[in-house]
């Protein structure tokens, strides 16, 4: 049994990891931390625990957590990169599932972020765990850095046509639309039910910090800068989100776009191709690790539309992470990570 | 007291038109028909309507709507063809709240909706009731075709730049976001809570009927045929829509977008543009006759982007409609139409 | 004009006492307070009132509130009972939408409320707002406690009945269900959309505050105490309450339940008895000042069952102030309140 | 390989078996049926089963069904009464989870049902399959009748307390609500998005046909006829019942009722008894066969009340049946049916 920790547990991206990994059959919780909630009993604040797990937030440690076989990183933007060096150093191998090694330039990092990097170093080191571009990366990974879920839903729709060359890459357009769970398990005003019920509303416009994530991704895989206008959008729901991508086709105006996605995605256990012409539901994706793509090319113009839907806390975060960690723990893949979206 | 009648009074449009004109200081509403609830207090079908308005259903009656000054159709598409003609002939003055009259090409019309037009003639005389567009040919018509939903939020986003020939119009996108009352309010698996909530999905990507009403218009505004790309999404939410638009600017790149919005609509009682780095929310016009726009260009690129958000019943059908009235009957624009949305 | 102030107008209560009074023929708003967003345009907190108001939020200043005629306070518990001695002596008038002044005995409310009143010798005075009991007294009333939400759906179901001496008094059960506007507008983890969303649960069995409320008014209509077993759930939705009703019925079992209860109500503006047979819903009361009861006796049996729902946000708070205004300050009691429910 | 058929699989209770027993390990699905979809792939219809279930539906065929070791019933009432005789001759066992053979009294079935029973013989003979309750006698059942949702929570929360004979018995008050999909997955306007979303109502006031159901059950359970007074509530969500339940304790006051609960289910897989002062919320049980049940007696009075959730699709239908399946094909109880529920 392989080792695991968690740091920052009472989140949704931690209380998403357990839900999955109390399931797999090859790894063993042994220590979940909160400075706030330590000695509470987690299946006290997430009652879906209950007889799943016997164990108490803990305040982190520096020692546990160096008695790991991986450690994940469920806490806010900046939190890990002050605990990542120890534990590498250590050999404990780390999943960060924010944001703090997502972006290869230190730069740019405090651009967004609005800190200075702590460990600038490491970010030229750290693996993007997005496995269906980075997969052999992400085995012999030490750190891996979970994608974003925009990032995520873009990036995989987005992947074949730019593989291809098949659109104009300064112009490409992705419009996403998230269920309210994206914004995290904090009080907040604006993510009330009472706010964010029964209302849809576009946000930040001006700029995201998911845009230069997708940039750099999408640019590396066309082998230039894309020119990408990336506009999120806040849907009430719970978990889900959808992005609608237009890419605009290049001279080669007669390829098979339903073909190209199928032939790119065919030995991919978590991306699934729909039939040309459907059009993916979030709820088919609620509570798995899947990522199901459509393609379009209305009324035979020149715009190609992709509609890419994932939950956003499992192939958007928790289940993408263990993806990761099966690879890097050199186990099967999709681990643990079988099961059936709950639809209805 | 202006005599108003409605065919078709069951549906969302029908019952969103009663809840506006109880309260009309001009008008009453003398009839209202439904074949199959004939006989049945409205009330009873509408609670809401309880002490406001004491009227059966009757069956569709020629004589009856002859009589009325003013005629609303909130039928399904194809119903209001067949009647018009003859209340015209009557001296009724009529708005379609669907789609028969919205098209001026009756081969279009055909095209999209399947079915021969019964009375192509009246095309060119129908008024497009977009009164931001068309107020004074509104004023004198005898027949108005009320704008759809989603034509309404994006024309009226769109406006102020094709206007000042601001951005390409050969690659316009339209990401357009419904919430589930835009489906009607008849019998389906399609909407049911149990299959349309907690879940997120574009729709109809390969084309849907409002595509070329808002090309028509679009073109309208330009001058030359419009490229047009336009997506529908549904939201687990009963009212409201946001449509996200994308277009790129032409040459003219110091312009000044935000002043641009607000000097277009500055005498406009239901167009409300939002302060510079604004995002509408659909809960701010629920309930209301208003489109509130924001209007954004990230990063100072080529994109502009606008967000526009509606109630799709009030300013999306009911209220343009009673706005349409107004106008008709020579009455204040506003009058009715001016409560405060229903936040939260 | 009357010159309305308001203390407090940053939650659910005071945006909703904003929404009725900037339509309010015969009142002014002329002061807002907030500590926290002093300097702040309301209409910027609050986008549905733009347009219909130029204010802005100030800190509380009492010479500016003396200035007024009449000011509610939408403040959390504990607040009023601080300025209103001094409000009163200066001859303002005063709604209380919190619980300051709702509980007559100042030990049970420092039992229910955790700290002791800083006015007990008002608490004999203040009348309490539910002018269905109480209308002559709250036209003379120098303060105002308006009622809880829960209060006001229970007491008006069970008043007729009560008032009858129906009903066994030792055993009434009353299960109602509320809204997540319920609880405020202020950042919480329990009710973001994430948490409070599609998922619904009992809360408070052991004791809720607004248990010794209604038992203190149904005490005071029966003559003696009531036994009452009181149990708040929490609906994934906005607005609107529901109580469900139980009381064994005594003795005089051939009652007609129907006429008992349209009688009591015949001349109430804000009570509406359905038909025989019916289930109110709380859609058909969203965004109005009133109360939708339907009374059954299932089976013919000794229990009595009513169903009365509200929106907790205007017959159970700001709508409800506004009528008591309205009897203060001499005005029609309906004025400004008849507005149409938004439904669906 | 246990061969497993199901006939009616285009419902909410047909997909809900689909989902869980694609991945049991002991049994495989060989035959759904649907008259309407013959033909078409049942992922197609279902598009959370893609990778999952290659499969289409088939027109019911007596041979193919009389093949199987076990078939489901997932059809509306009525339906099955006309095969399971057939099926049973020919040696397979039986587990309907419509209403067809859950009340043993063929009369009252006609009454509540209205049409008369088609093999009342077996009404006897069938067992009532509430595992809890009647474990031994499902082990070795050829028919079992798969328990109504409500009357799940409402018997499992009220069986420690009749089994104790600690309530009266002839004034049980059961307050239940219901997410929208107890409705059914088929087409009508009442569970609409547009008209269940953002509203919450009483219904069937007068009498539900659980009602009856419930009644049997408790008072097998009594000894004697109880008197239960059960008042349903649709809730706007998917997913999930709760039910508050109201027993007024006999003389034997002193119990310790968190002790009673958890004595009673201390062997139970599915019935999870919360810690004393919690609350269970229906979220907690999304998606799982548990039944999670907190027992409070508000300010040590005479009134003890139960609150009770389920998942309506799972513990209250479909896992249910699959834990029933389990019991009679020898299988562990819990096999294919140990998730962690989705939360949030």
């Amino acid at each position: 049994m392989n080792k695991i920790g968690i740091v920052g547990g009472t989140g949704y991206t931690g209380s998403e990891l357990l839900r999955l990994l109390v399931k797999h059959p090859a790894v063993e919780v042994v220590c979940i931390t909160s400075r706030s909630e330590s000695g509470t009993w987690v299946a006290d604040m997430f009652p879906n625990l209950r007889r799943h797990l016997a164990l108490k937030f803990v305040a982190p440690d520096p020692e546990t957590l160096a008695a790991c076989d991986l450690v994940f990183f469920g806490t806010p933007n900046g939190t890990a990169m002050g605990l990542v060096p120890g534990l590498l150093q250590a050999g404990v191998r780390v999943v960060d599932l924010a944001a703090d090694f997502r972006l290869h330039d230190p730069a740019l990092w405090q651009q967004w972020y609005g800190m200075a990097h702590a460990c600038p170093e490491l970010l030229q080191e750290a693996v993007y765990g997005l496995p269906e571009l980075n997969r052999d990366a992400v085995r012999k990974a030490r750190l891996v850095a979970n994608p974003g879920c925009y990032p995520t839903a873009v990036t995989l729709g987005f992947t074949p046509l730019l593989e291809a060359g098949l659109i104009e890459i300064g112009q490409l357009v992705a419009d996403a639309k998230s269920g309210a769970s994206g914004a995290g398990r904090k009080a907040s005003v604006a993510t009330l039910l009472g706010e964010a019920g029964e209302s849809f509303k576009a946000y930040a416009i001006p700029g995201h910090r998911h845009l230069p994530e997708i940039r750099q991704t999408l640019s590396a895989i066309s082998g230039s800068d894309v020119g990408l206008t990336f506009v999120p959008h806040l849907v009430p729901m719970i978990r889900g989100i959808e992005a609608t991508l237009y890419g605009r086709l290049t001279t080669r105006k007669d390829v098979d776009l339903q073909g190209l996605f199928e032939a790119r995605y065919a030995d991919e256990h978590f991306v699934d191709v729909m039939p040309a012409g459907a059009h993916p539901e979030t709820r088919s994706v609620r509570g798995v690790n899947m990522c199901r793509i459509a393609v379009h090319r209305p009324q035979e113009g020149d715009m190609v539309v992709v509609s890419s839907v994932i939950d956003n806390l499992v192939k958007g975060a928790a289940g993408q992470a263990v993806q990761n960690m099966n690879l890097m723990l050199g186990l099967e893949e999709s681990m643990g990570l079988e099961l059936v979206a709950l639809q209805p």
